[in-house]
């Protein structure tokens, strides 16, 4: 950095101050950033300079985000400040980006957050009278980035880690929950997107969670030396072996450098979206190794036959309910496809005797509101 | 995410194979990006779609950036994909931004860094035979982001934390290094852009520095309630208070929540730009209670005086070299500004007989290839 283009930057108290218009500056805005602002009605209003562009639009990213379907095309002042007001947004955090003559470019003045596969911006919409995911005045656990060698992929990877409050002195052993991202984000999606620690921070010390031991990965791999396949479908790719360096590489890792307990009745897993499906998968092949079961809006699963689907895992209803202390299945009710997919198997395993909770978010979609509200209500049901 | 629009993106080893002109993928490139990538003669072709922009510009960050001034004109072919090759690199990560029809955007293909105020672009070149900031096959200490609530500011703050291998399980106590950020950068930059936690892992693992915590934080505050003064130069703005923060939260906080050795001897300070000049005046105000400093570029301190600047802390050299058991000071070759400064302090103090020692890193400017060799050289003199 050159000391010479200073930018006065400050954590501060008195930059978010309210304007009279009763709009605030989003949480998510990078430091000092006036813009977005977040209405009291949840409107939100985006504004960018860029005097030389011919047209710039707010694109929402994916068709069910909270900031609706957009794109929104913004209005030029005569200094070309560009601005532009959504409707009414539903609470939560949505990706969003500018399109700047066509290209479709981070707003500035928003932090990125890794998600549809790239770093993207996003905004977070506050929703009144809930305070679950914030920063209160609680002993709050650490996040840990841990960096290990993968045997399965021979690379070095990541892992953010949360340890609760007090782990470092009380010298207990904890149980673990791996908490997968979905397509497209990483593995700091669930905290910064998602609130992860802040969530548990709060659960935790109301006495609704016990301690845990969250752990988030990368849920991507290939294996060592593996060369691309011909895909019928788009460009050649290699298998995901994402579940051997979870059983191979990931949970030896964290059993052997944080005090866990390491059985699978202090084990958890679940995960959002495409980390539900790996979650139920891995699972169900695993069931030595885990007892507490989540899926947080997961794609349906083509033909869902408690027979035959997830390598005959439910066949044995009794079997089953024996093994396993909780199967908690969650989806936003404004989802469409993942509503709809999660409740048919919700019937499916209610119809089958499969004991399991069905979750549904009222007003959310497949967005992080929908799985802070999951973590909430699936967390404080573990290890007990 | 929506699974709908699934992007296979994988954590690869094939993907980024060397193609036949023998160019590789940066290291700073999102999973999976082919591009940006770094030819074995450091030039780097940048490539990004953009089929309805007129114009499109690779800008490095900063007119002594790596990357050399710029800007570079990108050129089109016939799908509206843009290229531009640059001419050999300085080593090291080098800030960058494209401007696409006069609008600075991050390039899609990056990851983002927190500099210049905002999410950037970034580009790391390597340097052939160096690997002192590489993850390598040796014992790796973890990132811990401890959240705190400043007395000072009435926020909750946040703090990146380098606890060395073995911290969890050795239950000593450990000397701590409190670095800090430049202008515009944030408590993320010194592992994210600098890999201060590979620098410590390797020199560790070598012996060459003894096992420490290393404080990163956000280095800017404004006092709890405090209201915009009017500026001769600019908008109002309200008096940074960090040191405050740090002699008040900061150091408090890490001596409660860490295993610490919490006096003097055992505590360190130094910081990049301008992390550097605070780092001199907060040790220089609290010389009790730091005996190792170090200033990393700091920016030339306006008529340097040893008797009177900094508090007149260097009036008394056998007093101060009595007290202080190592001041460091660093710059890059190709810096101008910070180089003069600190060649003109290390002249003035070596004058007036106060030990230092002064480093040149060679052939770099003001960024991070600077300052990972600083830390190289600083953190093996501490604490011993």
């Amino acid at each position: 950095m050159r000391p010479l283009s200073i930018i006065a930057l400050l954590a501060c108290n008195w930059c978010g101050a309210q304007t009279p218009d009763d709009s605030k500056p989003a949480a998510s805005n990078i430091m000092g950033a006036q813009f977005p602002r977040i209405h009291a009605d949840l409107r939100v209003t985006f504004r960018v300079t860029a005097p030389t562009a011919q047209k710039v639009l707010v694109q929402p990213g994916g068709a069910d985000n909270g900031l609706g379907a957009g794109p929104y095309e913004m209005t030029r002042d005569e200094k070309g400040v560009w601005t532009a007001t959504t409707p009414p947004a539903v609470p939560g955090f949505h990706y969003y980006w500018l399109v700047v003559d066509g290209f479709a470019a981070n707003d500035p003045s928003s932090e990125t957050f890794y998600g549809y596969g790239k770093e993207s911006s996003g905004i977070e919409v506050p929703e009144k009278g809930v305070d679950f995911y914030d920063a209160k005045d609680v002993p709050h656990g650490e996040i840990h980035i841990a960096w290990y060698h993968s045997k399965v992929t021979g690379l070095w990877r990541r892992a953010y880690v949360y340890a609760p409050p007090g782990y470092d002195s009380a010298r207990t052993r904890y149980p673990v929950l791996y908490l997968h991202h979905g397509s497209g984000e990483d593995e700091t999606t669930w905290t910064k997107q998602g609130k992860a620690n802040l969530i548990m921070d709060n659960l935790i010390a109301e006495g609704k969670a016990v301690p845990m031991l969250v752990v988030m990965e990368t849920a991507y791999a290939t294996r060592q030396g593996a060369t691309p396949e011909a895909s019928p479908a788009g460009p050649p790719r290699v298998p995901d072996v994402f579940e051997d360096v979870v059983m191979g590489d990931l949970i030896p890792m964290i059993d052997s450098a944080y005090r866990t307990i390491p059985d699978r009745e202090h084990r958890a897993m679940t995960g959002t979206s495409r980390g539900a499906s790996q979650t139920l998968q891995i699972t169900s092949k695993h069931l030595d190794q885990f007892a507490w079961i989540g899926a947080f809006s997961a794609p349906p699963i083509a033909n869902f036959d408690v027979k035959t689907s997830l390598d005959g895992v439910f066949r044995d209803a009794a079997a089953y309910n024996k093994k396993v202390r909780l199967l908690w299945i969650g989806a936003g009710a404004m989802e469409e496809r993942m509503h709809q997919g999660a409740k048919a198997m919700d019937e499916a395993l209610e119809a089958a005797g499969i004991k399991h909770v069905f979750y549904e978010s009222p007003g959310t979609a497949h967005e992080f509101q929908t799985w802070r509200r999951d973590l909430r209500e699936f967390a404080p049901r573990l290890f007990r």
